[in-house]
């Protein structure tokens, strides 16, 4: 490259573009650690971005209808990190950049959404951000249907390396986007021809822009490093009535030794190196230290919005009150008033009423008391929306001519799925939830760990939680996919045993604003189990105690979802032997492990033996059978040690052994 | 669709394809689950594949060099049984067909390669088939290069619905075909507008013809009912120096009322609709009943390939007995004679220069000294060979001018690396092997448990294996991934704690023929531990004593990995107070849980309070901790329970307590 005819085209663009590229370099030189080429190779294109494209308001991180940019090339956080400093965010002072990577600090080494107001979204997983932008995008259209243009009208720009895009879940993506014509969304790719094994061509072939286009997302192709072209491409952009793929041919690592070389997408510290690549820069002051008139030059850009939001503020004022109180509160992720009430009232019409149901039929049932009074929540399901039941009458569906439809029709996308309804929950305004197989959480959990990590409360209903499911066999059938979510922190697990269980789930799930919630619910009917009214939601608490033993208290039996029925009847003809029988229920391990040693040990005293039910493989259940009892006591678990198989239910539930005979032998056998 | 045309062109065709058609809804029927549509849409392609393509011999379903048929749209399982049934094969009795979806049948609702010989692969989790199709294709263009083409030269077939295709991992997928110009894949789409929820246009508008063009396959448009057009296209195909993909326009159900609606993906059961559509296709005979003589025309299908297969051995014959004898072992999975050797070689090395290594580094150590003797190793990396040590200097890079190469740069593709190497391992003489950092198995997910299902030996290297990568942060530490591979049936998760360990892990990774493994290894630098040579290998046993209590023992420290030397050095300090320490290692918890009462009580027995350490969730540790004491002992963990941050590493085990000082305070406090 010949960077003098850079420099000397466009001055003051070279200038704040290179104040990135010498952060960048001097944070990671300081760290010993970190990307130095990804954030030299876009410096410019993120320069003109801010500069002339993207809304903001660097004082205020949080205004609403500020237009979203994420990187989901995250592993280029400098590029991240030098704009939110050079911008004048308050958040990131100069010392923020100096402790890049250091134990504490914002500028960790991806961007992480809940250490900064202006981090949008947790990257650094290839693919997330553009999956994640997607649900931005769609976010935006919604909100504007339901608030008016006035109020939500903005862009989501990502930028997006090789990786991103070889990463399948890039093409759920883009293939939505593309099928919902998220015209606001437009996604930068920083075609450097670089991955770390080698250049693109080592594994890759496949021609990009026509990729996109196939996927009917407006394309442009320009140089990366040209202002004029990066300015015009935006411009067009803004303008297409398509997701716009701009295709920026840059030079990883410009400028410097590395420049072209998968070596220039690491850390580039070797000092003479980075001398050299200043000098081609032009750029002479130490390390850390930006040019004032540069500095002043970006925070200038950082001033740019502030009328654009006080406007948009005004505008906002002017809603009805009703509107604004409701924007704000979804928002704020709290839930209506009358959430609980409703709640209650629909456990005391279940308990009245006793269904047998399958607690992904209970779950619609809940939902069609919550969505009408929760315009925030958006429904969807993985092309199961039949059997997820999580489509209620009132939704609508999201469409291209019906942006105010609030249930999303995902297609075969689990991850795709999970990763924008992400995007939703970060977007704010938007409550997500959507459907698949419990099973196909394997596919979904890229998006659900960084829920978790993120604190976010995205829900994610998972139906066909067990063996129960049938004929369709193991490769349908989850054994450890209960074990798997429970391993995730900040996760809460929800195996809800009938319809009343089912609501108290979805009312801790809406409640929650840091953590995701997981509905474990069957595809096969269940009775209910719940026969007193209670107004008090127990599952909060995690377990408790839904049969009590007659007599002396021999035997404690701990079941959760579709076996605690099959642990109540086990109680029967422990009870008609004269067997004393507690029976606690568990609809939340993480909520009980939660609660102080008192509440614990009063529903798990010592004393008594222990078997543990579920239809899953019993790690995570040990702590609860073995390490929190009264006093040494036996224990036993029933449940699975193997993958499932093909056949009716029923035959499978006797062929395994999980059965109430098999639950009161167990019980009776540590006695 | 105008049945009488089509009955009319081509009697013959159309009554072999309609006897697929009618033992569909026959068993579906039967069985009152299953999916209908598919088989009787797709009847007209797999005909014309199997009559005048597919090189096979239903007498010998595991003939090395026959072609495979992955039906990767497994929920229409059917299609594939009826072809098994009526083509002749053994294990396919019309029993079986009747028996459809019943515990014990080999005719499980989703193809289950344990469960019959001519089933290639596991279906039914959607795209799998279409990435293992790619492992397929590259295993044989591996073997030919090897072997030459008289002895391996087929094609790999693979049907694929809609949903196959919006899954990302068929981008992973067929992007990396396109790159390998593995020309002698096929892929046939059931191109019919079809989903669960509705028609495809509901969540898709992808033009999948030019998406397979930008990846660089050949594509070809036909009508899916018209034979003459599916020969033409096969042929073409087969000619192609690019992989095919032909995109079959069909009608879901053709001829049932449920034709082209999204109800016509289920189970059609309706005894009038059923007996409405066979009158449509003029099939008179009774339900499971096949004319004779379209049995007869199917059989002779089914020994089509008897005499190629015939030739095929005697050109086998005549390979030189080294070549027959390497390949006849590295298609029965069998292991060298001389790698046990090899590995006691260096193992004793490793002991004796007691070197400072991280685990990823003596894990391409010990490959060093397995490949040059396993010539069926394959390794690779999904964009992370420096870092995940998988390339050793004498594979090569498997290429388009280079198909003898054993290394793959798989691109930043997890999922579709993890699918295509089960696809490799499952087509036979190949043992692959491939990496990405242990927190992307989240990525790989889907495939890892697929290859524990399916019962075979695929080893995923998983580095970066906790805090200890450092700066990256909590994207890509993984705390919950041991419990989460832990938590899956059938498979192998080794943590070695030093060289010799690792070597140890590889050896029993490489010797188990129905288990795949999962080896967790560091980035860090952990010191040699096992300082005294032993031909024995002691991982085999999953934990052993590694150092034992100098004077009564009154504390075991059980540990893995990386923590197995905090643990020592806790030990010593312990020591030095005069209290008994006995450390044990445990590199794999689940051949501990196989061995014996005896050899776990003997290596954890009770009496002494037990303090477990690893760098991950306490989820799977409480067996060891609480479950399987000889008699009530306190017990507690040193480990993460939450996320982790981004910082050096050495100060993240300061920050989340993992120190040698800690364990021996947590030890002390018990006492």
């Amino acid at each position: 490259m010949d960077l003098t005819a850079l420099r000397t085209a466009n001055p003051d663009h070279w200038s704040k573009a290179t104040a990135i590229r010498a952060l960048t370099l001097d944070a990671v030189a300081a760290a010993n650690s970190g990307h130095s080429g990804m954030p030299m190779g876009m410096a410019d294109v993120a320069t003109v971005l801010f500069e002339k494209h993207l809304k903001f308001d660097a004082a205020n991180p949080l205004w609403p209808d500020r237009d979203r940019f994420i990187l989901s090339a995250g592993h280029g956080s400098m590029l991240l990190y030098s704009l939110l400093h050079l911008t004048g965010y308050a958040q990131f002072p100069l010392e923020e950049i100096k402790n890049f990577r250091q134990i504490g600090a914002r500028t960790a080494g991806h961007p992480e959404n809940f250490l900064a107001d202006a981090i949008e979204t947790t990257t650094g997983p290839l693919g997330q951000g553009i999956a994640n932008a997607v649900g931005f995008a769609m976010a935006e259209e919604m909100l504007r249907a339901q608030y008016g243009e006035k109020v939500m009208d903005h862009h989501t720009y990502v930028i997006a390396g090789d990786g991103c895009l070889m990463e399948g879940v890039s093409q759920e993506a883009i293939t939505l986007a593309g099928r919902h014509k998220l015209s606001k969304l437009v996604l930068m790719w920083d075609n450097n021809n670089i991955t770390i094994d080698g250049p693109v061509s080592l594994s890759d072939d496949t021609d990009q822009v026509a990729r996109f286009a196939a996927a009917k997302w407006h394309t442009i192709e320009i140089d990366g490093h040209n202002p004029a072209e990066i300015d015009a491409a935006l411009t067009e952009a803004r303008k297409s009535d398509k997701p716009t793929m701009i295709a920026c041919k840059t030079h990883i690592a410009l400028g410097h030794a590395a420049q072209d070389t998968s070596k220039g997408h690491g850390a580039l510290t070797d000092a003479a190196q980075m001398s050299a690549a200043k000098e081609a820069y032009g750029w002479t002051t130490g390390p850390f230290e930006v040019p004032a008139d540069v500095k002043s030059a970006w925070e200038d850009i950082g001033k740019r919005g502030a009328e654009t939001r006080r406007d948009w503020e005004e505008r906002f004022d002017k809603m009805p009150r009703g509107k604004r109180e409701t924007f704000n509160r979804a928002f704020a992720l709290d839930v209506p008033k009358k959430l609980s009430a409703t709640i209650k009232a629909f456990k005391k019409q279940m308990t009245e009423s006793a269904p047998k149901l399958a607690t992904r039929a209970s779950s619609e049932k809940a939902l069609e008391v919550i969505n009408p009074i929760m315009e925030e929540t958006v429904g969807g399901s993985a092309d199961l929306t039949g059997s997820n039941n999580t489509k209620t009458g009132d939704l609508g569906v999201f469409d291209i001519d019906n942006r105010a439809g609030r249930y999303v029709y995902w297609g075969i996308r689990e991850h795709g799925m999970a990763a924008a309804m992400n995007g939703m929950a970060l977007h704010g305004g938007i409550r997500p939830y959507g459907g698949t197989f419990m099973c196909f959480t394997d596919y979904a959990r890229p998006s659900m760990r960084l829920a978790a990590l993120m604190q976010i409360p995205t829900v994610f209903v998972m139906t066909h939680d067990s063996i129960g499911l049938g004929e369709d066999g193991p490769t349908h059938q989850p054994v450890e996919h209960l074990a798997i979510s429970r391993s995730t922190p900040n996760t809460y697990v929800f195996r809800p045993a009938d319809s009343v269980e089912t609501a108290e789930a979805w009312e801790i799930a809406l409640t929650s604003k840091k953590t995701p919630s997981v509905l474990s619910l069957t595809r096969q009917g269940l009775p209910t189990v719940r026969l007193e009214h209670k107004n008090t939601n127990l599952s909060e608490k995690g377990a408790y105690v839904l049969a009590d033993a007659e007599g002396k208290r021999q035997v404690i039996l701990i079941a959760t979802g579709s076996e605690v029925h099959l642990a109540m009847e086990a109680r029967d003809l422990l009870q008609a032997e004269g067997i004393g029988v507690r029976v606690v229920s568990m609809p939340c391990m993480e909520l009980f492990a939660a609660q102080d040693d008192a509440y614990r040990k009063r529903v798990l005293p010592g004393g008594a033996v222990r078997v543990g039910v579920e239809a899953g493989v019993r790690q995570g259940w040990d702590r609860w059978l073995l390490g929190e009892r009264g006093k040494y006591g036996k224990a036993d678990f029933v449940g699975m040690d193997r993958f499932g198989a093909s056949g009716p239910a029923e035959e499978l539930f006797e062929k395994f052994g999980i059965t109430a005979q098999n639950i009161a032998d167990k019980a009776k056998a540590l006695l």
